[in-house]
C-alpha cells in the first residue's frame, strides 16, 4: 500500500491530509485535488520488489504505487494490455517508432477500467453501500462491469444520447442505470447530488482525486513494456483531461522514485468540434466551457473538470495539444484497423489522429520513440462507421464476387 | 513445430500423409479431417521445456503442440485469458466449483481467434495470397483482426443477417467484405467456390481440420489456469460442433502425451431453436439439418459440419448434450454479468444456461469441478438484450432518481 500523504486542491493551492475528501471544500467542485504519497516508503517498497521481478500481469502490480491497502478481491483482471509495434502501420505513417497501448483488451473494453478498479477498491476499503458516476458510456461501463465482479452495487448516470452498446453493456452489468434527459453536465448534475444523498463513493473522474492514481498504470506498463524506457512522447485523447494527467503522473513518480531521469512529451489531442483543452493550452488561459461537437462520443465533453491537471501536464512536459477533425477521426481508426486489426471507438483512435497529424507538421523528430494510447473499442460505438466502409452486397453466386473483384481491379491478394 | 503425421476423414477414416488437403477428396465437404501428430517428437519437446516453465502468455505457448514451424509474426495476442472462480456467482448457481473461462478478451472478442490465428500461420506458411470464410460474425471478425495485424489479405462472406457490430469491426479491418443475400449456408457456399477460384487459404471452421488444434489452446489453458488438473466438467455451447471438438482434442493429447491420467466429460449445450447436434446425441444418430431459429447467432447454424467430431467428443467423454431456450439464454447472459461482470453474446452465455439447466436436473454432481467457455463478448450483439433491461428514463431531477429509488424498494445499497 501506498500511503497517501497529502491531498493539494489543483485551484487554491490548500493542502489536505490522507482523507476522503473527494474535493476540496473550499473551492468546491472546481477544487480537484491532486495526490501525494510518501515517496520515502514508495522508494524502499520498490527496492525490496523491484518492478522487473513482479510476477502480476494486471494493474495491482503496482498496489504499492496506488492508495489501496490491498487488491480489491474478486476483480477482473485490469490492464497490463499488449504494447505493441506494427511495422506496416509505422510505414503508414511513415515513423519507425511508434507503439501501439491496446487498452481495448480490458474487461470492460476501456481504459476506464483502469481508474475504475482503483475507485471500487477505495469504495470497499471506505465501506461505501454503492458507487455512482455519471459518464457518457466507457467510465460507465467500466464501472458496472467491475462493480458487478466485486459485489458492490453500481449507480450509473449516462446522458440520452449514449451508444446502444454501451448503455446495454451497462445496463446489463449495474444495480441501477438512470438515462438523464439532457447532456453528460445535466447526468453529472444528477449524479453529484444523488450521491451525496446516499452516501455512494463518487466516481466522477472529472472529481475523485485517486481515479488519476488508476489511469497512471497504462504509463507504468509501458515505461516497463519498454524494456524499462521511457519514450519521448506519449499521446493521448482529451476528454475531461484526466487520462492525459494519469499518465504525467506516472512519469513523475518514476522521476522521484529514482527509477528514470527523464519524462516523455506529451501529445494531447481533442476533436475539432471540442477542443476547450487545446484553445486553453493553446492560448495559454483557463479552460471555459464550449458547445460539443463530435463522434468521438468519449471525449465529447464540452466543460472538461480536470482541465488545471491536463494543463500542467501538457506545460511541464514540454509537449504540445491538437486537435483533429470527425473526418480524420475515422480515416485512424480505419488506418488502425486495417494496418494492425486494432478496432477503436472514435475517441479510442483520436490520439493516432493527432500522432498524424503532428507527424505531418514535424513536430516529431524522426528518432522519436512515440507511445499511443487506445483508449476504447470500435465494438462500443460501431455507428461511428456508418458510411465510411466499403461492404459488397451481392447474390450467393461467385461471379458476383468475381465482377466485384474485378471492379476493384485488384487480383487474388488485393 | 508438432509435426503432422496423419490427417484421418471423419467419414470414410481413410488416412492422408500429411499435406496442404482441407478435406478428403473422396468424401468432399462431408469429409472432414482429423489432425495427428507425431507424439513422440510431441513427448519430447514437452518434456524438454515442461508447460509450467513456459513464458508465453499467448496460444503460441503451445506452438509445439499446433500444426506450425512458428509463431506467425505480427499477430495480436490471442489466448492465455482468464479463468475466474466468482463466489457470487457460484452461490448463485448453487454449485461451489464453476469457473470462468473469460475468452470475452481475446483481440477480437472471441475465442475464434484461436483458430484464425493458426489458420493466418498455416496460409503465411503455404504462401497463399488470401484467406477467406463464411461466417455469421465472430470467425469473420477474428479473421478480419488477426490477418489485418499479420498483414495477410482477407476475404470475408457474411450472411446478411450479421449484427451490425460485428459487421463494422469485420468491415474496418477486412480486405474485402461480401454481405450474401440469403443464409449462413449461401455465404459458405459462394465463399467455398471463391476460394478455390482465387486460391485463398480456407478458414471455414467447419471443413479446415487444423482450426480445431488452434481451438483446443482454451483446453490446455484451463488445465494449466487449474494447476495442471483436469476438470470434472467442460461446459461448450455448440453451433458447427467445432469448438467443443477443439477441447476435447486438447485433452485427449494431454492424455496421449502423459501429462494427464484422465480426461473431462463434456457438456454441449445448443439452443432450443436451433440443436441439431443434441438431437443427434440423444436419439444416437447422424445429424440433418434443421431450421435455426434463435437469437443467439453465433450458434444459430442449421447443418452443422463439424458434427462428427462434436458427436465423437460427446460420446467418448461420457458427457452430455442439452438444449436451453432462448429465455434461458438471455437470462444467462443477466446472470453472468450481473455477479461477475463478464458481459457475455447469446451464443457467449449458451453454455452457462445449459449449466445452469444441468445443475438443475442434478447431472453434476456437488464436489465436480466446471469450467465454462465464455465464448464472445456481448458487446457483440447488444440488440438480444432488446427487452430484457431495466433502464430509469429519468428529468435531470434528484427527486425523479428518489422516486425510482422507491419504487424499487430498496436502500443507498439495494
Amino acid at each position: 500500500m501506498a500511503k497517501v500523504k497529502r491531498l493539494t486542491c489543483m485551484k487554491c493551492e490548500k493542502v489536505y491530509d490522507r482523507g476522503l475528501e473527494i474535493i476540496c471544500p473550499e473551492c468546491g467542485l472546481d477544487g480537484i485535488l491532486d495526490v501525494e504519497y510518501d515517496y520515502d516508503e514508495m522508494r524502499s517498497s520498490l527496492k525490496s520488489r523491484p518492478l522487473a521481478s513482479r510476477p502480476e500481469r494486471n494493474i495491482f502490480r503496482y498496489v504499492d504505487m496506488l492508495p489501496l491497502s490491498q487488491p480489491p478481491p474478486g476483480m477482473l483482471e485490469v490492464g497490463w494490455t499488449p504494447l505493441y509495434s506494427f511495422p506496416r502501420l509505422n510505414a503508414a505513417l511513415g515513423h519507425e517508432h511508434v507503439h501501439i497501448k491496446d487498452d481495448t483488451v480490458n474487461p470492460s473494453a476501456s481504459l476506464k477500467d483502469r481508474a475504475s478498479a482503483v475507485a471500487i477498491g477505495m469504495a470497499l476499503e471506505a465501506g461505501r453501500p454503492g458507487i455512482a458516476c455519471a459518464s457518457t458510456g466507457n467510465a460507465a461501463s467500466s464501472l458496472a462491469v467491475l462493480s458487478a465482479s466485486a459485489g458492490l452495487s453500481s449507480y450509473i448516470f449516462v446522458p440520452e444520447t449514449i451508444p446502444k452498446p454501451k448503455l446495454y453493456q451497462i445496463g446489463a452489468c449495474a444495480t441501477r442505470v438512470f438515462r438523464v434527459k439532457g447532456t453528460y453536465e445535466d447526468a453529472f448534475g444528477v449524479a453529484t447530488a444523488s450521491i451525496g444523498k446516499w452516501g455512494w463513493y463518487n466516481r466522477n473522474c472529472a472529481i475523485n482525486p485517486y481515479l488519476v492514481e488508476g489511469k497512471k498504470t497504462c504509463s507504468l506498463e509501458i515505461y516497463e513494456q519498454l524494456g524499462y524506457k521511457v519514450p519521448d512522447w506519449v499521446v493521448v485523447s482529451m476528454g475531461d483531461g484526466c487520462i492525459i494527467s494519469g499518465q504525467w503522473k506516472a512519469f513523475k513518480e518514476l522521476e522521484l522514485l529514482g527509477e528514470t531521469d527523464r519524462a516523455p512529451k506529451l501529445l494531447g489531442v481533442q476533436a475539432r468540434g471540442c477542443k476547450p483543452i487545446v484553445d486553453a493550452c493553446v492560448e495559454c488561459r483557463d479552460v471555459t466551457p464550449v458547445e460539443a461537437n463530435t463522434i468521438a462520443d468519449s471525449i465529447r465533453v464540452g466543460e472538461p473538470r480536470n482541465w488545471r491537471k491536463a494543463l500542467r501536464a501538457l506545460r511541464e512536459s514540454g509537449g504540445c495539444a491538437i486537435s483533429v477533425t470527425d473526418e480524420e477521426i475515422v480515416s485512424a481508426m480505419l488506418l488502425l484497423s486495417r494496418e494492425a486489426g486494432v478496432f477503436a471507438e472514435p475517441a479510442g483512435a483520436t490520439g493516432l489522429a493527432g500522432l498524424r497529424s503532428a507527424l505531418g507538421q514535424g513536430m516529431i523528430g524522426k528518432d522519436e520513440t512515440v507511445a499511443v494510447l487506445i483508449t476504447g473499442s470500435g465494438l462500443k460505438d460501431p455507428s461511428s462507421l456508418d458510411g465510411a466502409l466499403d461492404i459488397a452486397d451481392i447474390p450467393a453466386d461467385v461471379e458476383a464476387v468475381a465482377r466485384h473483384m474485378r471492379s476493384q481491379g485488384k487480383g487474388a491478394g488485393g
